[in-house]
This record gives structure tokens, sequence and C-alpha cells, in this order.
């Protein structure tokens, strides 16, 4: 049996942890098996590019960073346009995976890449699929693999901002990834003790950002830190039309939001701003042991549903157990935090602005 | 509102970051509102030994390890009998509970510590308690707080000797904390890579162990890392009543059960074990960031039960939500590890054997 | 017998452990002494600001990172210049301390501070200063605190990245602190494995820097990863004046250097530059335990000093002893990296490119 | 030109690192290189078995814990007796040396290690050394690789300890490695705030220990943290020969020092003792910057003696420069911490005990 395999969209930490797991669960569970490794992601697929994979290539990887079989950004919206000479894309990844007579094509990837791979069902292919973001905005699963290590490295530099704003008695932004999501900054903020958390789901009035910061300062506290997620959004904004959004970012001096932010806090209260942008260590390093232990559990799984196969699925994580969820449920929806949901009420509870 | 809390039982890394939560969101929703810090657990309460506390005591010590207002062991099982002078150490905690006119009683506590708390909700008094423990055995809960960061400890300690035992050829033997039951154990031996997994819930046969090892050097395996819990117990030794077992283990000569476990191996594979303990740092230092967001939430989520007056009941973390369970349920059960769980499968997918 | 103390500057890891060993050592080895804690540097000496400390405050502050005593930035150029009240601030200093009575005053701090202590040296004030910089750039001593720690954060900023760049073939900049000197970068650089340093000290030429990254694609690896420090200067900006520099810099649209080394790198290659800034992160968190057992033995120098009643001095490092370099020789000099020293000559060596 | 490779004796963090570092400098400056690396030490050496390595063998392990080419321990005292087959060792590895027309030698080894390179050197093998223990014992060098990491775990393993004792108002031993000498445990011990640290070089009395405890129980501090060397001794026992002492610690009940020191401290304070033992986790995981820094410096340095071919010396460094020192002076000497030295004096400034 041959099964093909591919890391797609922007690495994360727990990658090789996972194709680990399901490479260890099929040589151990299956006499004849060999497992091809695309390099960087559909491009692989699509170019016949890859790597004849042996049980030593998965040893010792379970701490290891990155991916072993490289990644690469494949815009799904172009999946369907002609490539440079002219081939149909989505007709070379069939070509290939006919050429190679792959039982499946297991896909670790985020939104963009559960797209591809629910298009690759629709042309007929076995695809088993795992979710791998450090955004966790899949649909269908509570929890991504590379999460928590990007909310530990988040959070690290959310602590090491903390002792330096404590000791000058400043406003410290730290600009916190995830995509179109909170979550990450949700965690990461709540982690650290952030004073003020902005995040996508909740559009901020920098009024009533301004008015926590104010009243820190009046309540003796010679510091303040905010955790912004980098898809943060105010008010005015949020009633834009994506594409006066887009146009607007585009046109703005600044390179992230968090500048802006910045900016219009120290117009209305004169305090000096300083922002920290981790930016791409946040995806990079070795994976923590919760994402090594859930990666481990994802990838046992996804070689379990080869053994049935049962193809066209997600690996998710649901209450604690793994389940299957169909890639037609996946593909294309989005996992976002809920405005009114518990966790949020808690932080609110604990006196963190979420400048709404 | 007057109200006490206490850490108590053996210590553990999110204690801080807890109280920290309670406090800032009684602060922050109530007017008027004491804590009163009993030192050193139930001693404190029996005795009088409190500290009024600020706001200021709780800020700041959301990284810090241990508990600023200290802890002790207090057997349950005592808790009936006099104490020293002749006094019943369940009617001093009521007196003191009683002349300082406390609203409620806050107590983070483990299995033994959540039994007292019960038995002082039964004579009367209004009672919230938190899950701390870095054994996650409490019954109601999916998670407490201590665990992740434990594990992290314990994996740390792992990830250290794999790099030895790679680079010398041995067989390793780390024991792992988590006292009658194998959570820890289970998930630092997969963060980390263990090849064998030795857990009270699933007794282990000496030979299973010892072929699991000899499997891995005829494969080329220069090395084997076993992860044993405190706690691991063999098939012969399930056997015996808990009476037995207690004398057995009190005549053996090796101060921990590692020690044993190692002898046979080598005794029957000729190999030369190591063994490693990390002992009482898997308690210590900052607690991770996932403990931290579940602290601050579980903090929220007592302090709305004080201010909801509903009292008798434990914190805990069900499918992702915090709820609230009767300390009647909670009081005197234990929660184990099933071996026929989805995570003991899926290790065992990936080839870890349990020596079962 | 009274000491005052302060932290002054930008803050850094170690400052509290300092602080700590010069407190310890002063109570172990006087009968009655009191040290006095000015708020946020020379400002709460200025302006009788202070805090009379206990033993108590000096205690669990070794891990801790930032200042109990807080910090500000006094420019040295203006520290001759009337505050807004019009009062020469030199004067408000030496006023607070004939009127607290103070044996002498105990200064933390970078290039600046020194220099301003050196100035309250000549106006007759007992001084006993400590060498504190993330930047390591003090004159007459090997080693500063606080700069073994910004290179662990740095190198693992890096080293996250390093996974990132090799799964996706890239060329990442990452900005590393260092003020005027390149101290910082060159260590962080070599230890995660840096491809291309560029350094103040070594202007760099962007034609060879360009072809050691095109150098590094024609051998087959996919990636580049550049150690730029934030004072990085390119051959024709080193030949303009310093105020012509300067200017130029104001003018640039580039929020840091490194963000136009990139687009220069990606016009003459064609390749996509991703820039990561760790910024204020590298001056906090919890000091490493090199710089602990570093600021321990500087304090219990510095306190041996006022013991000697030898002021004057500031605590330096020299060939692995600790020393008393006169205040006078190390005001306003700035230690910089050799161009020609043996690491630099080693790091060429192991086919590091400095751009030179 | 075709050089051999091997490390030998205990692993430590940063072989892998200096490994990096003598391949790179050897394939950046010599056209025709082969490197060889001799499987687990000595032993690869005498029995023919290496790997030809490439520069694809040495990419990537910067980081990396371990050895790639494995260890093991070869008693120098028994380097001239016939091995298993009565053949002469010596000869074994001067005949693989001759018949793969090596170059030279480049060893990576503690002080037994250095003795055999020295032996070696003696019968004509051209030899590199480099200074490779946790335990920085080597003579002619002031720092080795491997040291700095060990420090910071031994230092993270006292600092959770610290937040566990303080919790519980405990006594508590870590003991720390370090063989012979006491530099492992002085600099952690310091490092992580310990209040007694016991080192082979100081023999302690156990009288002083216990005073030590007892003054800081007076003086209204909870706990005690001792950090006790594996060599550590007492006065009674440093006035036995090494044939006595040896014989002594054969009959003992305990597996190390620490449990004999704790239990007499018990009988002494009725304080109940803890001990802690992080063992072989303090010579495995990655290696911390510092000690990558040096390792590529030493690389560095130790190919610069191929170029040079100035052969029989091992690398080192003195006062912040690499040396070269010739491996007669090196062999069978130890450098031991003098108890008069400035550190210790500045330890007991802090008042630290050494129990003499």
């Amino acid at each position: 049996m041959r099964i093909g395999m591919l890391t797609s969209g922007g690495d994360c930490q727990s990658l090789n942890a996972t194709m680990r797991g399901v490479a260890k669960a099929l040589y151990n569970n299956l006499k004849d098996v060999e497992i091809i490794g695309f390099i960087e992601g559909y491009k692989g697929l699509m170019y016949e590019d890859y790597r004849v994979m042996t049980p030593n290539d998965f040893s010792g990887i379970l701490t290891q960073g990155g991916t072993i079989i490289g990644t690469s950004r494949q815009p799904f919206k172009l999946m369907r346009t002609p490539d440079a000479k002219g081939n149909d894309k989505v007709e070379l990844m069939k070509k290939t995976y006919k050429k190679l007579k792959l039982e499946c094509l297991v896909v670790l990837g985020g939104n963009g890449s559960q797209k591809t791979a629910n298009l690759l069902r629709e042309e007929g292919l076995n695809i088993v699929s795992l979710p791998k973001t450090i955004d966790n905005d899949l649909w269908g699963t509570d929890m991504t693999f590379g999460f928590q290590s990007a909310v530990n490295i988040a959070s690290d530099a959310i602590d090491c901002i903390h002792t330096t704003a404590a000791s000058h008695g400043r406003v410290f932004i730290v600009e916190v990834m995830g995509h179109k999501v909170g979550w990450l900054t949700l965690h990461a903020g709540i982690a650290s003790g952030a004073d003020i958390i902005l995040i996508p789901e909740i559009p901020y009035d920098i009024d009533k950002v301004v008015s926590a910061i104010n009243k820190r300062t009046k309540a003796g506290k010679r510091f303040s830190i905010l955790a912004v997620a980098e898809g943060a959004i105010s008010k005015e904004d949020a009633k834009l039309s994506k594409k006066e959004y887009k146009a607007k970012l585009a046109e703005s001096p600044y390179p992230s939001v968090s500048y802006e932010i910045g900016k219009r806090i120290e117009e209305k209260t004169g305090q000096e701003i300083r922002v920290t942008i981790p930016g791409h260590t946040q995806r990079g390093g070795s994976p923590c042991p919760y994402d090594r232990v859930l990666s481990s559990r994802f990838g046992a799984a996804a070689a379990q549903m080869i053994l049935d196969k049962d193809y066209g699925n997600m690996v998710g994580m649901k209450n604690g157990e793994v389940v299957r969820i169909p890639l037609a449920d996946v593909a294309g929806k989005l996992k976002m935090v809920d405005p009114k949901c518990s966790i949020i009420k808690e932080a609110k509870a604990l006196g963190i602005s979420f400048g709404d």
C-alpha cells in the first residue's frame, strides 16, 4: 500500500510530530506500506516532486519544529486556474496521484489547504486530512495542533514585555497572530495578564480602550498591556465592506493594525506607546508537550482512518475525544470566537477590557 | 462581605494564578469585599492564623509558582481526631469561620482537601472549592490546574534523558509523579516519545516489558525509554490486598518502584539500566500558559458562585465549559485512566507498550 | 549607615538580582544599614521620591525580571539643563543626597547613567556603580548583566524563525537590539546559526550580502537567515557624517534598518524577504542563571566597596575576576566589537558572512 | 585529506554543535576533506566502526542534544589492558588510524578521554582535542562546553524546588552533578539562591550546616535549600584515605551522599528533609546559546589547528580568547574550585553557607 503525504500552508510547530504519528501507526499496523512525502505541499503533488520516506525519516522528529518535507502556500482561489505552463493544477495533482497508484493522500493543512483537500475529494481522490494551524480557526474541531505552542510563544513575549512595562510605567501593545480570528490573542492575553484584549470578533471602540487605560492610571497602575490580534478591527471599520476595508488597509501608512491603534491611544492619552510584534516566531520552534500529545493522537487516528478505508474526513477533537469530520462540512468555514461565550465572560469578570 | 481563602495539600504550579482569578473577579464585582488568607491551609483556619489580603497582594502573581499563603498536608482521616491540645479540629475551624463572620470559604485543594471541604459543608459552612493537583485525578472535572505544567516538566526531563539515552545506547527509566493514577505519566510519556509507559491503571507484566525492549534492540534501536508512574504496579502485586501491598512496599529495599523495575529488567536483559526521578520539581516553578488560562477561568467562575451565593460546589471543566460540581459528588472519588479509553488505544497504535 | 540605590535607563533582566546581591551582602556584613530605593532612577533622587527598603523587599526577587524600584531614561546631555520648574537637576540630586545623609549612592545603569554617576562623583557624592545593559557596550568590563539573558531571547527568536525559514525556503531577517554596538547580534547570530550577521562595527556592502545569499541558493540551501543589529549600517552610509546619517534615517520610510536591507535584497535577488523584530522582549523576563551568578557576584563586590569606603568606581568583570574601574575612565566610552577580534575570525571560518 | 572524529565519555549538551563547528570550518577552508565519524567513541576507532560523514550530516545539529555518532565510556586505566579477544586496544586504534590514512584524529572528551588522547599522541598520532564536560573540571581551560547548559538545568530544578519549599516550609536538598569538583553546584547554587552549598573542595561540618539552617529558622525563614554536589564530603570523611572512603561509600545504605546528609540533618533538627536528584537530565537536551557560541568558536579553532598542522593540543578558553594547550599538560590534571577564590568569597558575603 502506497500513501501520499503533504504539509501545506504556513508552517507551524507540530507538523513533524503529526506526520510521525501517522507514520508510526501505519508502519506498526500494516505489513507493506510505503509513504511518499510530497515536497512543499500541493506543489510537490502537481510536479511529481517527492521523496520515498523510510521509518528512519520519522524517527527523532517529535520535538522538531517545521516540516521535514517543506511546505508552501497555494491560494485556493487559484487552484482551478492554469499554472505557468497552462496546465490545470487539479489535473496535474490527479495525474501524479494515479501515476503513483496512491491508496490515499494525507493532508496536513489549515483552512485553505482543507478546501483544496475537499476539492480533490470531489475529484475522486481518497483524502485523510489533519487540522494544522496556530490560529485554531478550523471548523469542526475544538483544537488544532500548533495552537498551544503558539500561545506559549505569544505569552512568553507578553511576559517579557510585562517586566519592561512595569519597570518603565509604559503602555505596551503586543500584536499577536491569529489571522482573522481571536483565539490566539484571547488565550495568550489571558495567560499573560493583559489588561486589554482586542480581537476581530469584538470590534473595538477606541474611546473604550482609552478609558480602560485611564481607569488603570487613575487606580495608580503605572502601566497597561494590550494584546492586539493582527486582525483586530475598530467599530467603524467593521461597518465597511470587505473591499472597502481592504482598500483602507492598503492605503494605511502603518505596517500593521497595532501601530494605528497605538497612534490613536497616544493622541488621546498623551502617553508614550510601544508596539512589539513577535511575528513569525509564533509559528516556529519546538512543539510544546500539549501539542505533541495532540499530534500523536491525531496521527494515530488518521492512520486508523486509512486502515478502515474511511476517506474524505478531517481528524478533529471534540470534547476530549478524537473524531472524524466530513471534509465537505469543514471546507470553507471558519471557527470564530463567540463574543458571548463563557471564556469572554470570565475574562471580563477578571477586569479585562475588550474595548466594547 | 468577608471571604476566607486557603490552599491545602501538596503545592502545585497555578495556585497563585487561581487565587488571583478569584480575587480579581471579586474586587471587580463587589464594592465591599475583604479576603482573608489562611496561612498553611486548614491549619490556619483551625488556629486563626491568617492575613487580611489587599488587591495588591494578588498583583503580579499570575506567573509565580507556589502559594503566597502557604500550604500543608492535613490527612483527611485525622480530621475528626483531636489535635495535640485535645480540641476537635472541625470545631476549631467552624469557630474561626464564625468568629470572622465569613460569607464563605474558598478552598484550593486536591482529593484529601476536597473531602475536608465537603465535611465542612456538611457542618454548615459555605464552601466554594477549586480543583488543584498535578495528578489530574479529581472526579467531576476533565482537567485540574497544575496538571499541564507538571506534564511540561516531566516531558522536559524525559526529553533530556532522550538525548543521553540515544548517545549512549542505554535503557532509561524516568519516574513520573501522579500519585495513584497514570494521567501525568501517560501524557508526559506520549509527549516525549517514551517507548514503554507503565501506569497504575494497567498493571504490567515484566516479561512483556522486557520483550518490548528486546523488540527494539532487535530492530536496531540502541536505546529504550520507560516512563514509569510512581504508582505503577505489577500484575502479581495488583492481586495483593491493599494492606499486603503496603507491607511489601515498606519492606522493599528500593526507595521507589522504578528501581525494582530497573533491577528486574537488568536481570532479564543484561542491559544496564539508569533511573532518573525528577521528583518534586514536577510541582514547582511557574505555571504554563495553559494553566494560567485555566486558573483565570476557574477563578472567575468561583467568584461568580459567590456572587450567586451558590455554595457547596467545586469548579470544574467539562467539554471546554466551566461547570459547578456538587462537593458531595466529588468527595472521596478518584478519576482514573480507563485502560480502554481512546488515548490508550492511540498510544498503542503508535507502538507504545504498556506492559500488558 | 544609610545607602541610596537606583536603577536608571532602559530596564534589563538582572536588575533585581543585582540589587538583591548588594542588599544581602550589606545586611549580612553591617549591623546598622538602611537602604533607600529611589523611584524611577535619577528622577526619584531629584524629587525625593523614594522607598525605605527592608530585607524582605529583596527576598524572592533573584529570578524576577524588571526592577522593583522602577526606572526611567534621563538623557545625560539634559542633565545640566534646568527642569520644568527651572531647578538645576544636579543640584536637586545633591540636595536629596545630603538631606537624607546618605553614605553613598549605588547606581545600576548603562552608558548614559554611568556618565551621570560620574558627574555626581565629580560633584562630591560617593558613588558605587554597576554595569547594567543588554548591549554589553560598557567600557572597562568584559561583561554586563542583562547581556546573556538578552542573547538567549534573541537566539530563541532566531531558532523559531529557523524552522519556519527551513520549511518555507525563505530569506528571513531578524533584527536584534544592541544600540550602537554588535555584541548582542554577534552572539545571538552565532548561537542560532545565522548565515549572515550585520553589525555596526562592520559596515556592510549590500552586494556582498546578496552574493552570500546567492551562494547558499546555488549550494541547494533553500533558506537564509540574517541577524541584523538595529544599528547596522551600509558602507556608503558609514561615510556620512553623524548628522547626515541621522537626517537620512529620519527621512526613511522604514521603521528600522532591517526593512530597508530587506527591500534592497528583494530587489537584487527577486526572493521574498520577511522581517521579524523581537524588540523589547529582549530586555524582559527572568534573568538566565549566568546573569544571576554575575549579578550576585557584582552585588557582593559592590557591597565590599562600600565596606571599604572605596568610592567612585564601577564594578566590572575582567578575565573572570570582579574588578573596580574608576568611573572617570568608564564615563563616555563605548566598548565596541573589534572587526579583527578572534570571535569574528572564528565566525568567518564557519562560513558566516558579515557583508564585508 | 581525511580526518577522524570521535566523541568519548559521558555525553553532554553541545557535542553536536562542536562537531558542526569543526566540520563547517574544515569544509569552508579545505577543498578536499573527508570526515570519518567513529561510532561510540574510542570503541569505533578500535574496531573500525565508522561512518563517512557528509556536509549534510552536520547541518541542523547546532541545537540538537547528544551526539550523532554516539559515545561510550572507556576507562583510561583499562586502555593498556587487552580487549576480550586479547588484542591491545591502543594497537587496534593505531591500526585503524593508519589503515584509513588519517591526517589526524579530533577527540571531543572529558578528563579520561583527554588522557587517552594524550596516550595516542605519545604513540605518534596527530591529535586535536576539545574540552567536553558538564563538570568544567578540565585543566588548562576556563570553560568547557556543556557546563553552562548543565548549570541552566540544575538551576531550573532548584528554582522549581524553591517554590515548593517556600509553600510548604521545608528543608530541601537538591543533588547536583559535577563528578569530583564543585563548579556545577557552585554556579547552580548561586544562580538559584541556595542557602547552603556543599562542594567536594570544601569538606563540610554537619554541625555548621545545621546551624546555618537553624539560623534561617530563627530569622523567620520557613524553608532552606541545600545545593549538594554529588561529590560532597564531610570533614571526617575527607580525612580518610581514598580507599577507605570508597569502601565506606560502598557500604552505605544510601544511593548517594545527599540522603545521608539529609538523614543527619533530620536527626539534628527534627525537620523533615526532602531530597531531589535531577540526575542525568543535567547532561541532556538542547545546548544553551552560551554553549553554542563556545562550541562554534572551539570548533573553528580546532579546524585552524588542523590547517596549521599544529597537533597534540587541546582547544581551550583563557580570558575570553581561544587558546591551544599541550595535551601533555592537560592529561591527568583536575581543575578544582579554590576555596579561597573570589567567587566563594562573594557567595559567602551574600550569606551562603558552605558548611565550613
